[in-house]
């Protein structure tokens, strides 16, 4: 078109006297927004509504980025090397994140799901895994738990696969009755029920704290609270009488919360039995047989010994299960993540648990 | 009207031909719809929407009502009698129970807690205080943080009102900027602020767990996650170091999980410090100047060492001061709510900070 007729159209168009009133401009890029921040905004801003509770500093451990390329946790050879072979690990639970529980659509949920176990059962469980080493988890979309169900039993027999997960972003406490087609999968096919931290106060799910927290550092704080919550909805509801064989795992959630935890429930129980009749033991009474929690981040007081008092408390040795959470931020080493602990103790936190618990 | 004048307007209306949509039959009391439920939904059923997360056997302690009629702790001859004359208390602090917190009206709460503590002074802290034994706490409704602190400087100087209050439901956590009216009269008046367990989850507030719990077990056990989440936004948002004067006291939130709260947090401010510079001092450094944690409900685990250990984790010498939580049915009885103390620990915790914290 030529600058004639262009000015011809602008001129007849400006005749008609129309004002948009919603119209909207973007930056070419997010950087063009940035250059009129100060820091740290300036490097925290992603654009749009994205990037609120990410870590402020780095996500992952900036040694764990692959010497080929890729983002930190996404070569298996070099894991291979910077976790497995440094720390003589010997089987490594994998745990993928797929951050399919924010969404409020459930196919696109149960599709991210689906295509995540595809994934993950073709690589690291499959041409990655000659020596069975890895070990996988069926990620499930909680909000149709019947498509879960589902998907649990797509890969139930698969060798690699020794539990189902999710996050612990929820719209309601997990011991609830909506959720018990997936408990009932995973107890037929001895399936362990995994709960890692993500998606709380994300997309659908409801924060676990009174609103929303202003910072990562209380966001990230109060991810135990949530799985506190979670633990005791389990217990209360009944669902260890409903599905006897139904164990689950609390992952990343914390450690010492548990004494002061089942103290409280035990207590409030001796008064309230009669508001849940099905319980047939004391609530803390059903931890030793279905429920398991991972290490990592293991709270470091100053003082070791009171850490060796709390897990003592908390029956640690029959409970807790190593975890380093690589690659991220916040890893614990084998080496460096306990105290000295008693060999018994030490043995059954490093190994003998997560072998008896996964069958492995 | 006779009959006959009926019947005419009766056959005339019918002509009509109306069919309406929506009437509503009432049941002329609750009982007639109680008679067609099994138990325990009889006794519990209250009608409309209300009575959930209400405790299902009895809230107070039989043995609690008045001779003379009222309903428990309404009497202060017979708390008196009962609680003060019985345990040899000196002063007991009052927390009247207003629920002003749960209301969307701002101008309706506001206007509850004021009727509470007009009411307070007249009656508890006034004819009925005649040697000073009781002291009173300011309600005031945190939906509308001015009128709040108008309502705070309404009552500093009397001579009885020694701390401010709020339940523990909210739509925000306490920690954040929306509130510091309330502070900043606080910490002028030197009046601390008292957060005691109520409306989490009830009218406007939020509920502090990943959805609603089901029952009353579920909910009263997780109050003290709330607590933990109020206590986390306090110290990262940097409340106490804007408010130097400011002080806190978590009354009737749980007492043993905060070591490991504090553990946790104390471990993510040395990674990500970055993200809230305005601290000074590490979390848990600000607890013994400006937080306190009242004692009821004490956990009490089999074994009283492990409670000894966590009272000493926790600094509990100068942080935990008695509570009863007369009348409620959960009451701690001073002979019996703690094992065997040292004397040192225990006088702190019966009387001497309480006597520091509200200058009595």
């Amino acid at each position: 078109m030529n600058l004639q007729i262009k000015q011809d159209i602008r001129d007849k168009k400006s005749k008609l006297s129309i004002i948009d009133c919603d119209v909207h401009p973007y930056p070419k890029a997010m950087d063009e927004i940035r250059a009129y921040m100060k820091q740290p905004w300036r490097d925290r801003y992603r654009g749009g509504g994205r990037g609120f509770y990410d870590n402020p500093v780095h996500g992952s451990r900036l040694d764990a980025n692959p010497p080929n390329g890729g983002p930190a946790g996404s070569d298996p050879e070099f894991l291979q090397e910077q976790l497995l072979d440094e720390y003589g690990i010997e089987h490594a639970i994998l745990l993928p994140r797929a951050f399919c529980n924010l969404h409020p659509d459930p196919d696109f949920g149960t599709a991210i799901a689906a295509a995540y176990n595809d994934w993950l059962a073709e690589t690291w469980l499959g041409k990655y895994n000659q020596d069975g080493t890895f070990k996988g988890s069926i990620t499930i979309a909680h909000q149709d738990p019947l498509a879960a169900a589902r998907e649990i039993e797509r890969w139930a027999g698969h060798p690699h696969f020794v539990q189902v997960m999710t996050d612990s972003g929820a719209r309601a406490p997990f011991g609830q009755r909506q959720y018990y087609p997936i408990y009932e999968a995973c107890a037929r096919h001895g399936l362990p029920f995994a709960i890692h931290p993500g998606t709380d106060g994300m997309g659908i799910n409801i924060q676990p704290s009174p609103g929303y927290p202003t910072h990562y550092i209380e966001w990230h704080t109060c991810l135990s609270l949530g799985f506190q919550a979670h633990l005791v909805s389990f217990i209360t509801e009944g669902v260890f009488e409903r599905f006897p064989d139904f164990k689950i795992v609390l992952v990343e959630g914390g450690v010492s919360w548990l004494p002061a935890l089942m103290w409280r429930l035990d207590q409030e129980y001796k008064a309230l039995r009669y508001e849940v009749p099905w319980l047939k033991r004391r609530p803390s009474d059903y931890l030793r047989e279905h429920v398991r929690i991972s290490s990592q981040p293991l709270e470091r007081p100053d003082n070791d010994q009171h850490l060796l008092q709390m897990l003592e408390m908390m029956d640690a040795e029959h409970i807790l299960m190593f975890a380093s959470d690589y690659p991220h931020w916040d890893f614990d080493s084998p080496l460096r993540a306990f105290p000295k602990l008693p060999e018994s103790m030490h043995n059954r936190i490093f190994h003998e648990n997560a072998r008896e618990f996964y069958k492995l």
